[in-house]
Parts: C-alpha cells; structure tokens; sequence
C-alpha cells in the first residue's frame, strides 16, 4: 500500500499560507468539554449561560484552542509530527456559540534550521480561527518544531 | 439547602496564592484527548511514540492545558465565573507522561476594577502546572475577569 505523501519542514517557507477545512461545534460538544475541563455556567448549561454576561451558551476557550489545535493539524499534515514550542498572544475576542462553524488561517512568519536538533526546522506561526461570519474567535502566534525532510524515513 | 460560600474578585488581591488539588493523567486519557483534537504519534500510541523525539507517549499540550484549566477553575471557585481575556507566554518544558499527576501553582500578579464593565474585576495571574517531580510541564501569565461581590445576588 502507498501512503500518501504528507508534509515536512521544507513545505513551510516563511509567507505560505495555509486554510483548515472546517468543524462544527455543536452545544453537546460544548458541554461535554466543559463538564470535563471547565465547568462553568456560561459553557455547561443553555439556559443558565443566558443569566451570565455572554447571554448564552459559549465554548470554552480552551475547547476553541483544542478544536483549532485539530484544524491545525489535519492542514499541516506533517506525518512526523509538530512539536509546539510555546504560545503568545492568546486571545478569544469573540465567543463561539453552538453551530459555529470554525476553520483555521496560518500563515507562516519565519522558518529556519533547528541549532540544536539537526534535522530539524522551527516554524513560527500566526493562527486565526474564524467562525462561518468571519468573526476572529481565536487568534495567537506560535513555535513548533517539525522534521525536515532529510530526518524523515 | 445551604450553598457553600464562592469566591468573587476581593478574595483574589495582588500577591494572593493558591495551590489547585491534583489530577493524575492517564495513559486512556492521552490517548482520548489526541484522537479528537491532536492526532500525532507521539500522543495516539506508546509503542509508535517510542521512535519519536519524546521516546515515549505524551499528553499534547492542550490536553496540559484543559487539565490545568479544570485544576485552576475548581481552585478558584468563583460560582460566577472567570472570563478567560487572554493568555501569553504559553510554554510546555516538560513533556505529560502517563500517570503525571499534575498540580497548578496560581499567583494573582495584579488585580483592578474593570472600566467598561461595573461589577466585575479583572486579574493578571501567572499559572505554573507542575508534576508529581515538581517539574514545570506548562506555564502561562493570563488576564481574566470575575464578578465583585457587589454584583454577585
């Protein structure tokens, strides 16, 4: 069987520019992230969230962060994987409600050769997650580490 | 039925400390969260994740940080709610192995009245999640809002 050929550091100069598919965050999905890892009123209950300053039910930020952490990675398509480095400028300046449909743009800021793991290359990378408004719901720069092609089997 | 008291905004002054209880992370868990939201071979599957740079299976950062976020949130305990407004420095300089179990070391850096929005609070707080080694796995600063106790009913 040939696998399809998928992505190394290489493919990623610094000014390329990427777009996710998409993906629905339905109020059960909501819910049931928030009931594990932030259970607060405005994520875990429709009716609740409308006496709370978002007037409804909102995802949590770090399920926003987690679904585009998924966007991400599906449109890098990198079989050997990206290692985040660090985050800045997190922000969530819009909230995300039920049925929004989320897709990730990355665009590339700087790409070069890892000193101190030959084989290696850090991308640093701006990702904007949009909902199906184009509303910012999401935004923040990142460091990853991903094989360059020689390091790749 | 008599519900315990919660936290509002005056218990968080500048220089306040806590310390989270402390939640053990599973390999199932991993495992779980990567399939859904960070699908590399380093979290998906130990045998796999031996041939990688980790050596070993590892919980994705964003998993770090939902764990940390429900840890942060239970300490806390503000039945109003904290409104996540942004987060810098991110970092992972530990890798989650199974069985981590992790603790959240929170500090309140700044805490002010909110301008625009009467009742509410806002905090500056640096989170650091540590393991059962007392190493660092993640750390970020974060601005959040919370409501004063004047607008709690």
């Amino acid at each position: 069987m040939i696998q399809a050929m998928s992505c190394v550091f290489e493919d990623f100069p610094a000014g390329a520019r990427l777009i996710s598919s998409t993906h629905r965050v339905t109020a059960d999905a909501i819910m049931e992230f928030a009931r594990e890892f932030d259970p607060q009123i405005f994520h875990l209950d429709p009716k609740s969230a409308q006496q709370t300053l978002f007037g409804g039910l909102t995802a949590s930020g770090w399920h926003t962060a987690a679904v585009s952490m998924r966007l991400f990675v599906d449109a890098m398509d990198v079989a050997g994987g990206i290692i985040g480095m660090g985050v800045d400028e997190l922000k969530w300046p819009n909230a995300v409600r039920p049925g929004a449909d989320l897709r990730v743009e990355i665009e590339i800021l700087e790409a070069r050769r890892s000193k101190s793991r030959p084989g290696y290359g850090i991308i640093r990378v701006r990702n904007v997650t949009k909902n199906q408004r184009d509303e910012v719901v999401q935004s923040f720069m990142a460091s990853a580490m991903l094989p360059m092609r020689s390091s790749v089997p």
